[in-house]
């Protein structure tokens, strides 16, 4: 097989009281990459959208990662990528992850998969590093392994995947630009022990309640008492979006990644979909441009569509 | 039935990164508490120990439990107890918790369980706030539930229990004093939040090793980087008990409650008795008495083992 072709997820990160440790795939929206093994080491990319993102290898995020791949085995091995991208980049959902992560894994499927899912992962976080200046894997694992990831470390890289009730996500991706240095600017560096404690009894309850499939333990501990107030700062509505998604029947939800979108996690589909209906109307009311999804959790993460 | 005699265990709370949200029964050491029905409104408190605790009521532990039970019933009911103490005081193994848990399940049984479990534990916390000062329930739950208990939060009381596979338990009591309120006062109110961050990751991966029966993730995650470096200050020869116990092959551990007790959990009872020898080397070497104990995880809580 000299040609594969992938889908690369959105993804969750920063899930409400797991910031910067926790991160949820999704169905919807996600790219499409067809990537093709060359026999000289060199990068061509070609961008099938109209964000016109960069092509130089060094500067795309699909690109640095198989220039990480190809300094590691070294030949004559190079790749050629066909991008679609169909997650919005900068809207909070996990775009640069997809590029990393389908990137990593098509490379490891056309090498005959040489590498393991950790150094899967660690590919793949150098595409993070080159969006964001810091090598998070909090979407990169979901992306990858599919459901909810928890990212319990990073150096040394330790993954594990929570199992989960089937759940549905609701997403409202506002049209305005929050930048994620910005949004990492204004967090204070330092925190009070009585909301750190706080919050990790969120962070256990929320773990305990995907994998005892408690919707109730579930809904009580997505609370954030530490990035949410000072983030959600930064997303006009969010206050009140959260309140009448809850009051609509959602089981919480919070800032996707560093924002804008915004995430709501409800017990089924039609939840899901009068949740969609409560975030389209307060953001018609204050004027600013949206796009909705109403998916699932993904539990397969990137995945294989085709290979020739 | 007008008397019953409970078996209340000892507890470890503050479980390593679970600072006052985790907590664990042991089998031993544990105190039996006999309680009578009386048909007056009054405590009557007789201790069978050496540890000259108090016997008005408003000082005792179990006696403002019994209070409290009384004040919201009426009436003209009272108790009588006897305790036999066999968790030392200031042991820092739930010594406290044990009279007070077994005062609230003893009252409730004799009156025919007309309190749910989370009214019991709040019953129980009264006697908590008289020896500590603060209504805190991490020994509370565990004692009274058995097995792990997540505290997730006191207000509004939030308890869930945690599955766990079997642990072995080594606890070593150096005969020193650590007042809690010196464990209380030595902790900063502030903490960097890439600690925090790395704190709820392994309260994660702890609650998440503890179900999934993943000894190893326990190990990795039974790490605290917030209050262990500054209490085990308090404890002569932790790092080095620590230390030479993970040689021994324990999974970790760490303070118990606020010390000066320490514990680490093993996956087999031989193992935690070679990290009992380890334990009680160092403390020979420096010259502190001790106490210790190979026990597990008593998946019961209190326990009526008579009643007529």
């Amino acid at each position: 097989m000299s040609t594969v072709k992938v889908k690369c997820p959105g993804t969750v990160a920063n899930l409400v009281c797991g910031f910067d440790i926790l991160g949820l795939a999704l169905h919807e929206p996600a790219d499409i990459m067809e990537v093709k093994l060359l026999d000289e080491p060199r990068v061509i990319i070609h961008n099938r959208d109209a964000y016109n993102l960069p092509t130089e290898p060094e500067k795309n995020v699909a690109g640095v990662v198989f220039l990480s791949v190809m300094e590691r085995i070294g030949g004559h091995t190079g790749f050629e990528v066909t991008i679609e991208k169909h997650i919005k980049p900068g809207s909070g959902i996990g775009s640069s992850a997809a590029s990393a992560a389908g990137a990593a894994v098509a490379a490891n499927h056309l090498l005959g998969n040489i590498f393991t899912s950790d150094e899967v992962v660690q590919f793949a976080m150098n595409g993070e590093k080159l969006a964001s200046g810091v090598k998070h894997a909090d979407n990169i694992a979901p992306c990858i392994l599919g459901g909810i990831s928890l990212i319990r470390s990073i150096h040394p890289l330790d993954i594990v995947s929570i199992p989960s009730p089937d759940l549905y996500v609701t997403v409202i991706h506002p049209q305005i630009e929050v930048r994620t240095s910005d949004a990492r600017q204004i967090l204070k560096q330092q925190v009070l022990l009585k909301d750190a404690i706080r919050q990790w009894g969120n962070i256990a309850g929320l773990v305990t309640g995907f994998m005892k499939n408690d919707y109730d333990l579930i809904g009580r501990s997505l609370e954030d008492v530490i990035i949410e107030p000072v983030r959600s700062i930064l997303i006009p509505g969010f206050d009140e979006v959260k309140r009448k998604c809850k009051e609509a029947g959602a089981l919480g939800g919070g800032i996707s990644g560093s924002g804008p979108s915004i995430f709501m996690l409800s017990k089924d589909d039609s939840t899901a979909k009068a949740v969609e209906s409560v975030m389209q109307e307060v953001y018609n009311k204050i004027g600013i441009d949206y796009h909705t999804y109403v998916t699932m959790i993904n539990k397969k993460g990137v995945e294989i569509v085709a290979g020739y």
